[in-house]
């Protein structure tokens, strides 16, 4: 039976959209469609007034303003994002959150200055273990009073290629995207590249606030710590073919030739190989990978020509897999916060006549 | 009780985003916050080879291209725009559609070439009653496929103020919004804006097609032909004050002067007036309007200072009246689609003790 979704469900859903599957046809997703979780509200920041401080246990805390931030050296990087709980209406419809589907992905280029050399210009302690992350986004998680807040390890801020960002495809961070700056961390699930950047804190244990101890952690019982979520699991998408029911969106193709396009991508290495199933998973064929984009945080496209011999229904199904061994389940091993849900797509197809024939 | 949606209705709501009501602080919505709404998929068109065709009941038939119409004598426009269905999920939670609450608004600037002129080089004969928008974006409503297309009468389409536009807040229109050509009508519902505007055919009875005849009605009941949805009635909405709840988006403010502001607009009409009710709709003060935007077709700014005296649960209210008379009711008319709602939004607070007192 299909699970039933409360107003607040739905109102959550609504505000922090996804992308259009068709638009993974675009190298870059365009402006507007790049997914977006904002956790309570957009802050209202301005660039001229912007100011982020980075202190605790360093040896040279300063001040950095937005105009100084932008005169450091700089630095692209083209990143494939992807909300934890991407896939969670797969494994959690009850959940108190985001009922992602398959949508909450885009890739974006992203300027800025890399995280590592303004860490060194503050000559962290070797007494901090974490770095901490903060923002001005505030709200309630239960009774409690929260604004957004994440860690790195020292080694993970120091030696990875997070970046600080103030310009995403070539113009300002738009404000629900993270005005006027936002940690980009490469490869890892979206929650670590906090929005509206205002400090950074070197600490001397390892953070307890609520989106790093509470959230974004894979547990099957509540009185677990959990695994902390980092690096993101391969998927692959396809756009669905065919035209779409209004209501239901099922795909309709013409009997014949169906070139079947999408993306793939893993955080924790560069895509093997793809395959799509036309049978429901009975059996698998390899699609034809491109690297189009020159990154390693980017997503790769991949191609596949489908030739349904009979008119009917199908199912198709793709997979991805990376060269670290990483592969996507048919199902996903469920847990209570409904992350990482990275289950081969499913996508339900009518073959029918050519019309007029 | 709170209504429960299916699964194609979250779907539907989830592609087809909103208006973060936070951006109601920008008089131009940044890029991706504008809602959206596309009937089926966002169709793949490129500039270099679009082509509009102008014809049907014309003397001069033609056909433009992109670089022809971006020559042609320009013209740009404010506007906001509405889609007929918001407000749904507040008349009929059960229907197949997109359940908006309150957020499918948005304002932009528009750069285009006007309608009327285009169809003045193309000569309309007297005969003709109705011109013709269609689009490629296909898809099927119940078992018949359909393309998206909507009519003007051709005094509406003379004589209005509808352009043509392939420019949005100074850059190409984004995809989900028409790229690379959009007929835009200001002042009225979205449905009227076609967007990926491929013809423009004049003909000789009214036009019959789903999104005219069938969709975008009034109607009490299924067998009555129901009236036309035109022009937007008039709203005002609220950027909800003070810091929300993750899950229910439930707001609360430290005790104290709280300014509220938000938008307000009508097609019908200048604004005349928005009042605000702190106590459910029982009393109403008047809010400060501002014209914020030089345009008969955008949004203005509204502000009123609260001042609660005693912590506790509110009830926001804010509605707007328009200079034709119109003005919003508490709670609207039911109609089988589900479309112009526009009773005035609520917003459930609460006043809390300053932290510290």
């Amino acid at each position: 039976m299909d699970p039933a979704f409360s107003f607040d469900q739905l109102q959550l859903s609504k505000r922090n959209h996804g992308l259009l599957l068709e638009a993974l046809r675009y190298p870059i997703t365009p402006p507007g469609m790049h997914y977006t979780l904002v956790h309570y509200d957009v802050p209202a920041l301005d660039a001229a007034s912007w100011q982020l401080s980075v202190g605790g246990l360093v040896e040279e805390p300063f001040e950095l303003s937005y105009d100084e931030l932008v005169e450091l050296p700089s630095v692209e990087a083209t990143v494939t994002l992807e909300c934890a709980g991407n896939g969670r209406s797969g494994i959690t419809p009850d959940m108190h959150s985001v009922q992602w589907h398959d949508e909450a992905v885009a890739t974006a280029v992203w300027k800025g200055t890399h995280l590592g050399a303004l860490l060194e210009r503050a000559r962290v302690k070797s007494s901090a273990v974490e770095i901490v992350f903060s923002a001005p986004d505030r709200g309630f998680e239960d009774e409690t009073e929260q604004s957004f807040a994440r860690s790195l390890t020292v080694q993970q801020a120091l030696g990875g290629d997070a970046i600080l960002a103030y310009a995403m495809n070539g113009a300002p961070i738009p404000p629900q995207h993270g005005y006027p700056v936002r940690l980009i961390v490469p490869g890892w699930y979206g929650m670590a590249s906090v929005k509206w950047l205002m400090s950074i804190v070197a600490v001397a244990s390892p953070f307890r606030g609520h989106h790093q101890a509470i959230a974004y952690r894979l547990r099957q019982k509540p009185e677990e710590p959990g695994e902390p979520i980092t690096r993101i699991l391969p998927r692959a998408l396809m756009v669905p073919p065919g035209i779409p029911t209004f209501f239901g969106r099922h795909r309709t193709i013409d009997l014949g030739g169906c070139l079947l396009e999408g993306r793939a991508w893993s955080g924790m290495g560069p895509i093997a190989s793809v395959e799509v199933s036309a049978d429901g998973g009975a059996t698998w064929d390899e699609a034809r990978v491109e690297r189009e984009l020159d990154s390693p945080w980017a997503w790769c496209r991949w191609t596949y020509l489908w030739r349904p011999e009979t008119v009917g229904e199908y199912e198709l199904r793709c997979r991805a897999r990376d060269e670290a061994g990483n592969s996507q389940p048919d199902v996903a091993t469920p847990n209570l916060g409904g992350y990482c849900n990275n289950a081969a797509q499913r996508v339900a197809v009518t073959v029918r006549a050519r019309p007029g024939e």
